[in-house]
Parts: C-alpha cells; sequence; structure tokens
C-alpha cells in the first residue's frame, strides 16, 4: 500500500493534513496544519519534505493565509496578503524551487481571477485560491504515476536498484518520483531489489523509503551511505534512480548531499544513473548547477542523534543539505513528459516546447 | 595532547587498561581487563579497535591467559594453554590480521623460549610472554612515529585533508597511523584542516578522530559520509590518508566500509590518495583483494542508533564491516619502512626485502 502524504479536509475552512515525517518509521502520526505559521514550520522542520511535497503544501498554505482576512476585507486586501505571505512561505526552505513555483501559481491564478471577475468577492476569491491547490494536488498524483511509466522501462528484471534519500511517496502528493518508477515496475510484474541509502544526517532514506517500500511490498535493503560504492563494484547495481530538488537549464540537478557522489562512483562502474523529477523542478532561469544556492543546515543535525550526541563538543561541522550533480553524469531525466536523455541545454529546452 | 590508548598495569600478574572507545566522546572511561574473556570482549565489541591496537591487546591477552594457569602446570601444559587462548582470541575479530599476527608471535616466541631454555618454569615462560608483548607495544609506538615522518611530506600546507574512520592514537599503542602524519605534519608548522568523515555506522569519525583531532590541536571538521565527494568537487581536499586493516601481497588494502569509494571519488577528482598501515598489515599469504575474508557485522547497528530504532522492524540490512581498495587506486601506501609508491606485487615484495 503506497503512503498517502497530505490530505486537505474539508472546503475554504477546511485544513491540511500531514503524515509527520519526523516521527517515522516510529510511528504513524498525522499532523493537522490549520494556520499558515503551522505550516511553515511543518516544511522548516521538514514534517513535510520532498520537492512536490512542499509545493502542494505551499499551495494549500495560501488557502490557510485566507482563512486570517477579516470578513471586512475586500479583494485588493486580500491580494495583498495572499503576496505577503506567499513571501512568507517561501522562506521556509531556500532551495525547493517547487514551492516558488506552487507560491506564485496560486497567486497569480488568485490576481488573474481578481482581474477578470468584476464581481469577485473574498468568499469567491478564497474559493479560487483552495481550486488552484487542489489542482496543484491532482496534477501532482497525475504527475507522479507519468514519471513512474516513463521510467520503469531501465528497471531490469532482477536488477538491483540504488537509491538515496526519498523521492517516494512521502515526497509527493502521489505516488512519489524515483519510487513511482519502482511502484509501476512492480505493477508490470518485475522482480527487483532496491537498495536504500540511509541518506545521513536527517536519515530519509532509513526512515521514510525502506518504510514505504516496505508499506509497498517491493524487497528492500537498507545501508549506509559509504557502502553504495562497495555494492556496484560487486556488481549488485543495475541502476541508480534518484528525485532532485531542482534542475538548471543545462541539466545540472540538486538533489540530497551524497547525490553527487553517487554519480561519479555509477559512472566509474558503467551503473545508469537516472534522476526522476517533475517538470516543475526545473529552472530554467539557471544556466547551470553552479548558480544553485546549496542551504547550510545546523550543525546538530550531524552532531545529536536524537538526544545523543554523537561529536565532541565544539567540534567545527559542514553540514550542506544539496550537492549538484553535473548533467555529464546524468544518464537520463525522467519528467512526466518523457525522458530527456544525456541532458543538455538543447534537449531540455526541446523538453519544455 | 595524543591519547593512550592501552597501557600493562603491574607485571605478570597485572592487567591491561583500555580506554573504552564504546564512551567516546561523551565520556573518558577507562576500562580494566583483568582476565582474558574480558579482553575477548573488549576486542568483539570494539572498546578497542584499530588494527594495530587490536594486535597489542591481543599480545597482553596472552600474558591475561598465563594467569589462569594452576600453579603446578609445567611448561608444556602452559604452552598448550597458550595455544588453546590463541585460538580463542582469534575468534574475536575475523578480518584484523594485526590480532593474528601477534598472537603467533607471543606464542612462537613462548614456544621458542620453552624449545631453548631447558630450566624454564611456568615463572619464567610468564615473564617472556609479557616481556614479548611489552616488545609488541613499544614497537608499536616506534612504528607509529616512523609512519608519521615516513608521510608527512604528502600534507601540503594550508591543504584540506580527508580521513575516513579512525586510525589515529586511539587505534594504535602509539600516536596512530593516518593520523600520526597528521601528527607529524602539526610538529613540523605545517597549518591543515582535516576533514573527518563520521563513518557509519558506528561513527567511529564523529566519535574518535574528531576527538583525538581536536585534543591534539588539530583543526577538524566533521562531515557525514556523503559529503566527501561535493568536498572533492569544491577543491577543498589535497589529499585523502586512511588506515587499512589488512593488506594483500598486491596492495589491495581492506579498510573500513566507505574507504573503497573514496578511493575512487579521489581518482575522479586527482586527489591522490593514501594509506599509512604498518608493516604487520600486510597478509604476503594472499595475492590479491578478492581473497580477503570480508566481515559482516549485525543489522542492528545499522537499526539501532543507541537505543533509537531508525529503521521499520523486519526491513533487511546490508552492513559489511570492511571494504577492499583496489591498489591502482591508491597512489602509495606508507609503512614504517618507507613509502611505497604506486603499489604493486613486485614493490611490496621489494619493500620487504
Amino acid at each position: 500500500m503506497i503512503a498517502q502524504t497530505l490530505k486537505w479536509i474539508g472546503g475554504v475552512d477546511g485544513f491540511l493534513e500531514l503524515i509527520d515525517q519526523r516521527r517515522l518509521p516510529a510511528e504513524l502520526v498525522r499532523l493537522q496544519c490549520a494556520d499558515i505559521g503551522q505550516l511553515y514550520e511543518a516544511i522548516k522542520t521538514l514534517a513535510v519534505r520532498g520537492a512536490p511535497a512542499i509545493g502542494v503544501a505551499a499551495g494549500y498554505g495560501l488557502s490557510l493565509a485566507m482563512q486570517q482576512l477579516k470578513p471586512s476585507a475586500d479583494t485588493a486586501e486580500a491580494i495583498a496578503h495572499l503576496e505577503k505571505s506567499a513571501e512568507y512561505l517561501a522562506q521556509s526552505r531556500p532551495t525547493a524551487v517547487n514551492l516558488f513555483w506552487a507560491l506564485e501559481r496560486v497567486k497569480n491564478h488568485a490576481q488573474t481571477f481578481v482581474s477578470e471577475n468584476q464581481n469577485a468577492t473574498q468568499t469567491s476569491l478564497r474559493e479560487a485560491v483552495l481550486a488552484e491547490a487542489n489542482g496543484i494536488y491532482a496534477e501532482d498524483v497525475d504527475m507522479c504515476r507519468r514519471i513512474g511509466e516513463n521510467g520503469q522501462k531501465f528497471i531490469k528484471n532482477g536488477a538491483g536498484i540504488l537509491t538515496h534519500c526519498n523521492a517516494g511517496a512521502l515526497a509527493t502528493a502521489g505516488q512519489g518520483t524515483a519510487l513511482s518508477v519502482m511502484f509501476e515496475a512492480q505493477r508490470k510484474g518485475k522482480k527487483f531489489k532496491v537498495y536504500a541509502d540511509e541518506t545521513r544526517p536527517l536519515l530519509q532514506g532509513a526512515r521514510l523509503t525502506a518504510w514505504e517500500l516496505k508499506q509497498a511490498g517491493i524487497d528492500v535493503v537498507l545501508i549506509c551511505d559509504n557502502m553504495a560504492g562497495w555494492l556496484m563494484k560487486q556488481g549488485q547495481i543495475g541502476a541508480v534512480i534518484t528525485g532532485a530538488d531542482r534542475i538548471a537549464a543545462n541539466g545540472d540537478a540538486a538533489n540530497k548531499i551524497g547525490t553527487y557522489s553517487l554519480s561519479i562512483l555509477a559512472g566509474n562502474h558503467s551503473i545508469p544513473f537516472y534522476i526522476a523529477a517533475p517538470s516543475s523542478t526545473f529552472d530554467l532561469s539557471i544556466k547551470s548547477g553552479g548558480q544553485i544556492p546549496i542551504e547550510q543546515r545546523d550543525a546538530d543535525e550531524v552532531r545529536f542523534f536524537g538526544d545523543r550526541k554523537i561529536a565532541p563538543d565544539g567540534v567545527d561541522i559542514y553540514n550542506p543539505a544539496f550537492d549538484v550533480t553535473d548533467a555529464e553524469n546524468i544518464t537520463a531525466i525522467i519528467t512526466e513528459k518523457g525522458v530527456i536523455e544525456s541532458p543538455s541545454t538543447e534537449k531540455i529546452a526541446e523538453h519544455f516546447k
């Protein structure tokens, strides 16, 4: 059974229910975000994570923002509040382009709605905002399925597949990106084994990927990040499939720290390296990976493990959330629109025509 | 100040005092091993770890074994008991060749002592065993210093140096192997920064290497294992220096899981990759790395973190303790005898002439 990560409950006065991913795999707890501040915290503290899920959540975040309006507020005030709320939510994760994309989309929709409807009221605007957030949700579900369908051919029967971090149902509103490829291969009746990197420091692979693959009945083996190269050397890995958080116009792809190393290791062992990500992950305004800002996260994520301190007091720690894999290391990028083999600026431009 | 990992206290009726490395960096606790069973457990559970330290500890373990003899036992009985005890201690860690080497050495010394001394008594034999264990200890201290002296030239002033696991004073009786190179470079007045891989699953890098480098006043930055490649990509790493647990006749080197990946990543970024290890780490009876047995350790080392379960119940886990780095990926092996550049069967045979 594939996990359902987020769900809007109710109408314009409703709330967003999330699987609290900080609590997995110990317990399956659903978190109810009834105001925008809660949602901001949920994104910032990784209760909800994964680029597409963040985008969907942010869309609903603007629906929550509209609930703060006084009944007397007119549509101009409502739009101003929406814009301010979008700016606020955009601060929650600096690297996730889907976050900005979803906020822009809902904001633009609301602006257009007001400008095109002389009779727009706060109520009808709130409905329009929620409808657009629902639209992003539905498209995400459809997008995930298509990515899986487009990518499943890269999983050979009997293969070992390596994945990093979590690009699964827990990272999206639908059935994931990298893991959707696996779910669709499973649906085709293929047998294969997935090696899941535990993905330090926050262990999304151990906590989330291993959990959701197991839930879905896929054969999964958990490894530490430093074991992947050795499995490749022994011929156990037929393909690497990861997600991405942001892809530049030339195909350079930011993803969870460690992805870059996997791409080098895969290349060295002649193993294909795939990225599965929705079109919304592309930021065509960025020419190449060097321009992607890399979020540096708190040293305590590395220093502590739960309550337990694993490193000496005062030791310096380097903790980048992402790295950037060069396009030349990527065998293909799988999107909901199709597959971009040997990605380049030209091929990506073609893909978006 | 460089850590003192183990120390024999007293004479033939003495005991071995160890820094309990399972407790670092939270607390500095010294463990007293007064019988061979305690020592076996200390080696098995990694209270003492690192190939050279295990060898020194095992030597003293045979001194502890001799304390079990009844006063009436003659030298033939004593030798038989010594042989049995050596077999027992050899089971504690299946990959550590220094363990076998030290046990063989003390056993052979005892056998020779008895065969060459008609008047040997249990007492004089016990003294001979302890003297040989002390000899291994003293040679280890000297060996460490020489490795550092031979290798320090590979640390350039201002460089970033990457290391994996712990090949420091905590892994030896002296000042370590890979870290000895750093301690000697420091003594020469060089400034440099060491990036220490935390080294999952048991975090020897976070707990031990970061701790002892900081204690010694060396600039250290702790990273997760999956960050090393990204630092290389950004030009932050001038050299990789690790220890080894077992080196085959052709230079293939078994070391902590993750070392193989680092060697590939280093090669890809044109960064020199050094192994610093004593001659006793070579097993010339093994032609190449394919013949080195790889210890598979308990899945719970990956599944649990302290008391906290980080992976779902029942998920499969792969947990090899070591991997093997091909000789062709190694720029040089630094021993106490000198430096073997581009190691090969011929050059290694020459080194041991």
